[in-house]
């Protein structure tokens, strides 16, 4: 592991580095943020996972985490969107496929299967990364997300519940199997077989019997991708009809942007805060 | 006025807007974040000047201002730092002189005076559009800034003492005109004399009898430009002399950065609403 930066910032340390990851197979960089009280004790751990185009650095940038973090006492990770490099196959026509668009899913096909393993990534390669180099007890995590990191958030959550004590999710993409904007990747990444699709979206993970104990969603009522690409709606009633607790809050005003995201990222800390104690 | 872009966040909005300046012959960019409280009454007033190479935006998505904002009910107006545009001159090989160096004077010499008149377009020109354009209570301002910012707002205060019921400032650079990195600009802009610098320094303008209630002074300890640019201790001798109060802390193991900067947003807002009420 390489350390890129290191700034402190609210009493904490907010750092960038990068490493050669085994399971993408190229150099990958993510963001974490250190709070003063893991200087006395290990503290439990955040996983935050973006959005579509994004790296590790936007949310670390306008996501306004840091000063919770420091007062809650809670580790920050940040991870990358998708494999880096030039020769990472990309789809330089579409936002919503390669670079910046790995959807948190191992990729089945070419030319995609070669670095696209991004569920591999986030829940082995880089939780031993973390474990390794970092004060964290990795008894205690929860994980959150935005827009695509919304849908890794819920649906890794989802397929691991034994790890996580807490997920909620910023306008997650809550049935990416049949929005138009992400179906066209899991087509790329995971063959036209939809039925192998099911294990990476929430609303059929939880219809194929997945359960989680309680999920906090927010949602921006003048968020742009709300009805084709979005629909909480769904996750909404995938969830009543499975018995799972959901709270799921219409912001009235709200957009897709880091704006909202930073307006609600103190009540979704606190909601992890909770339940990490 | 036209606005560029509007975006709600912690219950208020954050806006983008252009104008053409007069004082500075060309468009300008600034942002403005009305709070909530907007809506019932008018709102006081608080400057936040940028330093060097910065825009509008910087601190917009890394400071970290709208939770406060928002709870004190602030309106926060976010200027550019220079002006802008194809036949605006610059200095490429410099990020101290030219765009995104203004240094908040009104230039005298050629070829800088067309459109550096930065001290005009903050003390005249662009309250004017703020004051038409924002529910902003005009009898209620206050003023801060980071950097070249820091020097902009102390000193902008410093001979508008009556305009100002507060001022602070972050990192500032309080005698730029002996410092070697503000030193060039000074030259540039306002000429050979060096007796017309002072009415731009907050060290010489304090010795020269202006005054100005009290300073609040935050200083990152492991800030790379603090022994030469910055010196804050000497704002700290000339105020004391002056029998100025002034509260200079400095901050341990912090840089230069936003993440030194969106530290200590929350003790900045809140010294100047104290004032403001």
């Amino acid at each position: 592991m390489k350390m890129i930066s290191e700034n402190k910032s609210h009493g904490g340390v907010q750092g960038v580095y990068s490493h050669t990851s085994k399971a993408c197979a190229c150099d990958m960089t993510f963001a974490v943020f250190v709070p003063p009280q893991a200087a006395k004790a290990p503290c439990p751990l955040v996983w935050y996972l973006s959005g579509l185009t994004c790296t590790h650095a936007n949310v670390m940038e306008k996501g306004e985490y840091r000063r919770l973090a420091a007062e809650l006492g809670l580790i920050i990770v940040c991870p990358d969107t998708s494999p880096r490099g030039d020769q990472v196959a990309d789809d330089t026509d579409s936002w919503q496929m390669g670079k910046g668009a790995g959807f948190y899913v191992d990729a089945t096909e070419e030319p995609w299967s070669e670095h696209y393993q991004m569920y591999s990534y986030i829940t082995e390669e880089l939780p031993s990364v973390i474990a390794e180099h970092f004060p964290v007890d990795m008894k205690k995590q929860a994980i959150f997300g935005h827009s695509m990191g919304g849908h890794g958030a819920l649906t890794i959550a989802l397929k691991n519940a034994q790890r996580f004590k807490s997920c909620s999710a910023l306008a997650p993409i809550v049935h990416p199997i049949t929005a138009d904007w992400s179906k066209a990747a899991f087509q790329a990444y995971l063959g036209a077989d939809e039925n192998r699709w099911r294990a990476h979206d929430a609303c059929t993970l939880i219809e194929d019997s997945a359960r989680f104990p309680a999920f906090l969603i927010d949602q921006g009522g003048a968020d742009g991708f709300l009805d084709d690409g979005l629909r909480p709606w769904l996750l909404e009633e995938a969830c009543k009809k499975a018995g799972i607790p959901i709270t799921l809050r219409m912001q009235e005003g709200y957009d897709h942007s880091y704006y909202f995201i930073s307006s609600f990222m103190e009540d979704h800390l606190r909601w992890h805060a909770e339940r990490l104690r």
